[in-house]
């Protein structure tokens, strides 16, 4: 029995790993142990896409903002990174990112980069009171794709089909904790990846599967990479729900916190959907 | 007294008209009618991003995802406004926006069109029940600058300076009437002018001016053009909140809904603030 040894030891730093090119690109490979139906969860594309950020030299301060739109599928194998510096300042820094694969454009994404300070200081959305993570039991395999099981999932509220499991259900409103397995130490990286590690929402609304694909996630970053650090590999708390589903075309907001009570993250994305 | 006439009678109509330049970029020109503190509004500045995709031949379908992100501040004057198709597909449609002004990138915008048809719909959340617009008082000029002339706003809660007008307020949520002013039949540009028009959440929140700026505006459309026209000119419920304001970010998430209770957009913000 042979074996890959490798000297990156968690699967999530090898799925996004990046090797440098001449042509000034990066290329990356998908990955086995993230793969979903068809290509790799969109959720690792977009950390990967972060990652070719978060590499650069001339870097400034934090991730705020990131839209990863998905142009078309990935199939299994290597893609193409290529990062564009649009414009900095003192305190923030704008960027785009393409990922090609077959010469076609695969992922078209932008990014803002910025310093954050001490200023005053709020949450006005309230962490909902559940029970902690270690009284809940972990999800076993749900579905018959790999990623799910790179997270260690304890469903507060809702699971794969929802409340009921059974009919239409009366909403999409999933809780639960989660987080890296096996256990890694939070950045933002791995929060991008997260942010997108949601059941589809018309799964669980409708307690059905149907054929669905992200077209557009938009992350907006709400702490900093000390904040994340000192998170150290603790679940977080994740919602999400559906606010509409109309011709063809669903969304999904959703927050995630640390389990001191920080909201780490906040996302929105677009789904296509079938029937 | 001489006065400039326009084919063009509406002041929103001439402040996203694009000219087409010879290198196939397009020119636009900053408005005065939509002026706001330093340079234009942002709305107006989002809804030209997304004109110069609407007017193009390729296009194909309707906005489902705008993610416009604000590079650097835009001075009054003309800009260049450069669009870039990075791929079609039989229903999908990926686009990427620069808009340069001096040599500098001051927008870098990505957007995905499709085509949408009729599927299983449901809408999750709910319309708040307020009193009709036409019950309402308009708002009166609240700010010094000159864009908010161009909206007839009916609040229903809160205000420029939130629900108190003074000290800490609980929160920062606003409910509103807003419609074009003069009237004008709604589209996809104004409404992407309008996910930007509130007063911002810190002004509400903190019931005082503080400096802030829109660095990442993201617009989710729910509708069809179809869906637009037929709200003709109608007041518009839009309801926006803070979630966390903290390190000199702060983040917006907004409902905008048409009079008959379709909900026509999502969208969320984040703005740097000084203090």
């Amino acid at each position: 029995m042979t074996e890959t040894i490798s000297l990156i030891s968690h699967p999530f730093d090898r799925a996004i790993a990046l090797q440098p090119q001449d042509d000034g690109s990066w290329l990356a490979q998908t990955s086995t142990d993230y793969a979903n139906m068809v290509g790799p969860f969109g959720g690792i594309t977009a950390a990967t896409v972060l990652q070719a950020l978060l590499i650069q030299p001339e870097r400034l301060g934090d991730p705020v903002a990131l839209t990863v739109n998905f142009a078309g599928p990935i199939r299994d194998g290597g893609f193409s990174v290529l990062v564009r510096p649009m414009r900095s300042s003192r305190t923030t820094q704008h960027w785009s990112v393409e990922v090609h694969q077959d010469g076609q454009c695969v992922i078209n994404a932008i990014a803002v980069f910025a310093l954050r300070r001490t200023t005053w200081s709020a949450t006005e959305v309230v962490m909902p009171d559940v029970a902690p993570a270690d009284a809940l039991p972990r999800a076993g395999r749900t579905m018959a794709v790999k990623w799910p099981d790179c997270y260690d999932m304890r469903f507060v509220r809702g699971g794969l089909m929802g409340v009921s499991g059974e009919g239409n259900n009366p909403d999409s409103l999933t809780q639960l904790w989660i987080s890296d397995s096996p256990p890694r130490t939070l950045d933002f990286a791995a929060l991008t990846a997260i942010c997108d590690a949601f059941f589809p929402r018309l799964f669980s609304r409708r307690a059905q599967p149907v054929p669905i694909g992200t077209i557009s996630l938009n992350i907006h970053f709400h702490a900093d990479a000390a904040s994340l650090t000192n998170n150290g590999s603790a679940p977080l708390l994740a919602m999400a729900q559906g606010q509409v589903f109309h011709q063809g075309f669903a969304d999904q907001v959703a927050q995630v916190w640390s389990a001191q009570g920080q909201l780490l993250a906040t996302t929105q994305q677009t789904v296509w959907f079938k029937e």
